[in-house]
């Protein structure tokens, strides 16, 4: 059977894997995990059928503390149970996983990991949630990539079954669960193969069972409770082993060998970074760059968190090592992080023991590039160290932030990196995963999409980042040099700097009510200089008019992906116009051949309309991007809220921000909202207005759904 | 102002801090917790005022979850306020303690330390609670004993004023909580001195108001949430200073000085161990006999455990340390515990680091003995010790327990050490603690007293433990030598080995229905052998007949009270009976004169139905201690119920034990519940009957509250 090549998120991938290997899935949806329980209830709902011909029955409960109980139930009665759930959720889950664990039941959890709400909530991801839970007796198994993430959710599965240990499989929540890959999908044969019947037999023998009456969950007084707590020792201690032989047999079916720590660098290395999930990706990029450079580093990507084999992990280390950095993607206030600890515990007592500072980075989905990579490897050359830093921030307070290289850059130079800007419901997220379909199933590139929404009420940009080439990609970070920019909506070159990141000779597809003749004065001043100095190649679509003319109303993606392939050459171009017109079929096809036929139309009108603009030599605009906020805002909004809003935040030091999360109100009024053009005549204003209006309908849905997540 | 000696357990005294410096007390009771809460409404009921003059609103919640939630809002209105609570009630908390300490909200929790459940319930106390809410951001701030529980219930409402960290105050569930002691209670000027106007009036300052509109709690994103995440890092760097700070201005009031770290032991001391809560007073005492034998040992009391001040910890220890022993009362399997690791990681990076390893104990209450402690001791000695072990269990599987002599005693062998024996509504247990606070008002006597109820269904057995002396008591565990036992039922001679623990020479105290002349014939055989070999002085008297003759029914309580008086001679014989008068006055009282008059003729009846025995000088009894179960039940009842039933429930080795929590159904048909005398005559085995069906009746009614909780 050949082997089935798919593009899809971190999500699905997750969803699909655990949906086919159980039985009954209880789920209380929360973000950025929701979309596991849409799919697995939509798949349901649909009659799709698991590896053994049933179809899994999806509840939804009123909490994640409800999930967990079903779950804990169901699992009781013998049935394979999963769930699906990420931060606040998880910690509603809390008692029941120690029951869970305690009573020695088979199951797996699978968390998109994301931040505990503290000073303030966030929806995005670190491991402060699955970090919340490493002491109730789960095994924590981490993903790093997309396909990771479908791989494991198997080899967990498996080794659950074995060891009897239930596990948390998790990955970085809006990085891996949204990021869009192409991966090799998991096979029924190989799931069959992996999950063994005797074992599911057994576990179905330890079910609660009028048939075999027994007692579980009794009250135990200090006479025997502890030995009891005790007896469960012999499961933890063979767990690891029982996960490296799954992950072993998976590897015998599939070729993709993983280990409970892997590790990649020099043989002889002398500095080595510990992380865990998708920022260990950007780390093995960052080693591989420097081992061309005969530096003498590696990486050790930990999997298997709980139960944490020390065995596995020293041996994992070449004996060469000096200094290590161990990476915690969380915050425990007044101790040690984790990871940092688990890797000092794991030395403890043994002779020379390498140097081992701790870092934390990447909290709320804060960046981890290249430049913070190096600058931890770095840091490990000094002869003193800090022993305890972060990196990705300016912290002028305490003082631990590493200082970093922001232009380093270790990205393949050889693939396409591509940079969509959208309104939040242009069509530009939904064209881009299309074209990333096409381009994964028409060529063998390697393929990845990351998706950038702004959840802040004042923004509804969307900041599509697409990668492709033909090596595998391990740049799990927004791109930080784009040969391609395209930007959807005229309006946003007043707000937006959209050609920062653009690379000398990159291409700048824009679109225009402005025609290639005359578009030169309505650019502001920065965008102008990026062009020129940048020596960019200019192209300009009037989107609106053709949506107009074919009937597309407002709907430009389909217009805008068609030029995108037309410029970019990444695929032929009959070939890319033939594949977006198949799944304009796909998508639209229910619809009536009415609305297909537009989307054609749309699709030819396209490259009638697509003009490449003769760039002047120099610079004549009389404006420039607009300031974010009035001068005569108070001092606050211009010095915070300001950079927040333009998209500088990151930029924004500890010392400026609230110590407890404490803002002043009534600072909204300073944001505009409404993205129009101004400096153009009322005819254009109107077309926008009104698109604009349109599309704040639709945004504020979208709104009260993220709000409500 | 003089000192005020009181007698009271360790939630009272909790609650008794707690309530005279707050405002607000949100609850939702949970053994062992319980009391602190009722303690707290009935105190707000009457009209108790806090330390302004207020009186705290109290009120229950719908689950802990909103108790927590509560707590939140009420400190968000700039309020004083405070919850209690344990176990699962606090793991329903986690959410909203990681919101309280992201805003820097200053509050205290006081939690009665108890086990988490997993293969089993149990309502018994470790540290699995408290630990898993550890990477919350609340500090961590232990408890020993009851006068620490008091006086740490102000400090931390201090520290957690001035450092703006909110605190977790913790004392060992069903130990301290539970257990008697007398104390200095704090007066209202010291915790006015402690808590300082000023930082009261900038609490309220940080509320949330219309008067001075800011807005908290929002969402932050990627670009600015790590950074706001460290801003808080300078609050949890000043912790442990501002706790030291307010320790010593405390030992300016009260004399009583605490430290962060507090260190007994040699100077010069070579093996020491680090251990936190009840746990450490043990331990401080084999410290201290081992020192008069001149060992080079010492202990490490944790109190400040969240934040971990590396410093402080590491000044706490002398540098001649070769060997430290780190122990936890709390299991995570799959990972090193908690205090082990961080012990770990304070000396990393150090020159000359000493061994460093670390056990488990006391989970579930289990008892933590002098023996223990010696054996921990012990294995630091070893050119091999266990890296990580457990003591106090046999463990057969994976070999982690140590071995420990049961028979190993540092308990003062001046001091009064008794032991009563009653049934759970008979009222032993109230009569011993009014003995404790006469003992405790009317002598210079240091006191302890402790109780133990058996929360099977199938036993109402209460052991009331006594303590009294002129040294500090340590003694942190059940008494092991007894110079005084005292048995109120006749019918458990047949069931339980009510002498096992008299030491030579000891009084014993028998309730029974026949006179000194007769009643050797009714004493099973190996209970005769304990009263001939360890040559006891035996007593006698028919405090049934007591009871019924002076209208008193079934209450033997006073009766046996009196006796004890008479025979222990820890009060002159005049002043004892005196000192139960006057409380007979104060618990009557308010039910009218007739009834004290009757219970002060029980108190003269009893002295003259007190009876020594003059004892055999050989074993004469045809009968023995009846075995727990009948021979003809199933191998695991005969095999482990019949030891948990008979006492010997800690003897049960690993080994015997289900390792997921699973038991065999119907074994309580094996339990004989209803206590009673069969070799007796049918007047007797009536009495005792009715009596039985009383109890039983008031039985159900505590065991239906105990399995509520």
């Amino acid at each position: 059977m050949g082997k089935k090549i798919v593009t899809l998120d971190g999500n699905e991938a997750a969803a699909y894997s655990a949906y086919h290997i159980n039985e009954v899935i209880a789920i209380y949806p929360i973000t950025p995990s929701s979309p596991m329980g849409e799919f697995s209830d939509e798949w349901s709902a649909k009659g799709e059928k698991n590896i053994w011909g049933t179809v899994p029955q999806v509840t939804e409960m009123q909490s994640e503390a409800g999930a967990a109980g079903a779950v804990h139930g169901a699992l009781q009665t013998g049935a394979l149970t999963t769930t699906f759930t990420a931060s606040q959720g998880l910690l509603l889950m809390i008692p029941n996983m120690y029951k869970i664990a305690g009573e020695l039941t088979s199951t797996v959890f699978h968390v998109s990991a994301r931040t505990l709400a503290t000073h303030a909530l966030s929806i995005f991801g670190d491991h402060s949630d699955v970090m919340s839970v490493r002491q109730t007796g789960f095994a924590l198994l981490a993903s790093n990539s997309v396909q990771e993430v479908a791989d494991m959710a198997i080899i967990a599965q498996a080794a659950t079954l074995e060891s009897r240990v239930p596990f948390l499989h998790f990955f970085d929540g809006f990085r891996t669960s949204h990021e869009v890959m192409k991966i090799e999908l998991p096979s029924f044969d190989d799931m069959r193969a992996m999950i063994s019947d005797d074992l599911v037999a057994a576990h179905r023998e330890r079910a609660l069972s009028p048939d075999r009456p027994i007692i579980r969950g009794t009250a135990q007084n200090p006479d025997v409770f502890f030995q009891a707590r005790e007896a469960s020792n012999k499961f933890y201690l063979a767990c690891p082993d029982i996960v490296q032989k799954a992950m072993d047999k998976y590897a015998s079916l599939t070729g993709r060998q993983y280990h409970l720590f892997d590790y990649v660098g020099a043989p002889d290395a002398e500095r080595v970074i510990v992380i865990m999930a998708s920022a260990a990706e950007t780390t093995q990029e960052v080693v591989e760059y420097l081992l061309n450079k005969e530096e003498k580093v590696g990486v050790v990507k930990v999997h298997l968190y709980r139960p944490f084999s020390v065995k596995h992990f020293i041996e994992s280390i070449p004996s060469t090592v000096k200094s290590i950095a161990v990476m915690d993607r969380t915050k425990e206030p007044g101790g040690i992080d984790p990871l940092h600890l688990d890797v000092i515990a794991a030395f403890s007592g043994r002779n020379n023991p390498p140097r081992i500072i701790g870092g934390r980075y990447g909290l709320s989905s804060k960046e981890f590039t290249p430049g913070m990579v190096k600058a931890v490897f770095d840091e490990l050359l000094k002869d003193n160290p800090k022993e305890r830093f972060t990196v990705g921030i300016e912290d002028d307070v305490t003082n631990t932030s590493l200082n970093y290289d922001i232009n380093f850059s270790t990205e393949d130079s050889q693939g396409t990196r591509a940079i969509f800007f959208g309104l939040g419901s242009d069509g530009t997220v939904g064209a881009n995963k299309n074209s990333i379909k096409i381009i994964g199933e028409d060529t063998d590139f390697y393929t990845q999409g990351y998706f950038v929404y702004d959840s802040r009420k004042a923004g509804t940009l969307t900041v599509s980042h697409l990668r492709f080439g033909s090596k595998p990609i391990h740049s799990i970070y927004l791109i930080g040099g784009a040969n391609f920019v395209a930007c959807h909506q005229f309006s946003f070159l007043e707000r937006y700097d959209v050609l920062k990141y653009a690379q000398p000779g990159a291409t700048f597809l824009l679109n225009s009510p402005f025609g290639p003749d005359e578009v030169w004065d309505y650019i502001p001043r920065t965008t102008q200089e990026h062009i020129i100095n940048k020596k960019l190649r200019f192209f300009v679509i009037d989107a609106v008019d053709v949506a107009h003319k074919t009937g597309m109303g407002g709907r430009i993606n389909t217009i805008m992906q068609t030029c995108f392939f037309a410029i970019s050459n990444v695929l032929p171009r009959d070939e890319a116009i033939s594949a977006i017109k198949n799944s304009i079929e796909k998508t639209y096809g229910r619809r009536g051949p009415a609305v297909v036929q537009q989307n054609f139309a749309a699709v030819d009108s396209a490259l009638d309309q697509l003009f490449e603009v003769k760039v002047p030599d120099k610079v004549t605009s009389t404006f420039d991007i607009r300031p974010p906020i009035p001068e005569e805002a108070p001092e606050f909004v211009r010095h915070v809220t300001a950079k927040m809003i333009s998209g500088e935040g990151d930029l924004i030091p500890v010392s400026d921000m609230p110590v407890d999360g404490t803002f002043p109100t009534g600072t909204t009024k300073w944001e505009k909202r409404n993205i129009a053009i101004e400096n153009t005549n009322w005819d254009l204003k109107f077309v926008y207005n009104v698109v604009n209006v349109c599309l704040f309908v639709q945004v504020s849905t979208i709104r009260s759904k993220v709000y409500s997540s």
